[in-house]
């Protein structure tokens, strides 16, 4: 997500489109991405430290943009 | 997040990328939209099903998208 500090024009564009949908009370949005990596096996804590670093590096930008990482069991 | 039988031309470059950077082991990644709505006071029933409607109406494009709505409680 774009740090709070960072002016978020596409966030901003849905805010403002918001009342003319019919939308009232929303004090605010940010709009961000989302990746879903997929891997195989257990996530231990070395593989989960391996993706908090490919969030840091190749998909968000640090400079800009925080970001969070959350572990989600599928069971195939 | 675009929907499985969709192509995801960002996510197919990131997994592409991986392998480069030192990231071996990734089954899958998909690139999505986060959106951050912010309201004020409890979130009821019926404000949880309005942010759903802005979900399906302005947010995601239904037909190649599916979404998800979480509730995340912030005290001020």
């Amino acid at each position: 997500m774009p740090k709070p500090e960072i002016l978020d024009p596409q966030g901003k564009a849905v805010h403002g489109a918001l009342p003319r949908l019919g939308f009232a009370d929303v004090v605010d949005v940010r709009q961000g991405k989302r990746f879903e990596i997929e891997l195989e096996g257990e996530v231990d804590e070395d593989r989960l430290a391996e993706v908090h670093r490919m969030a840091e590096t190749l998909l968000s930008n640090p400079v800009i943009e925080n970001f969070t990482v959350h572990v989600e069991e599928t069971v195939s």
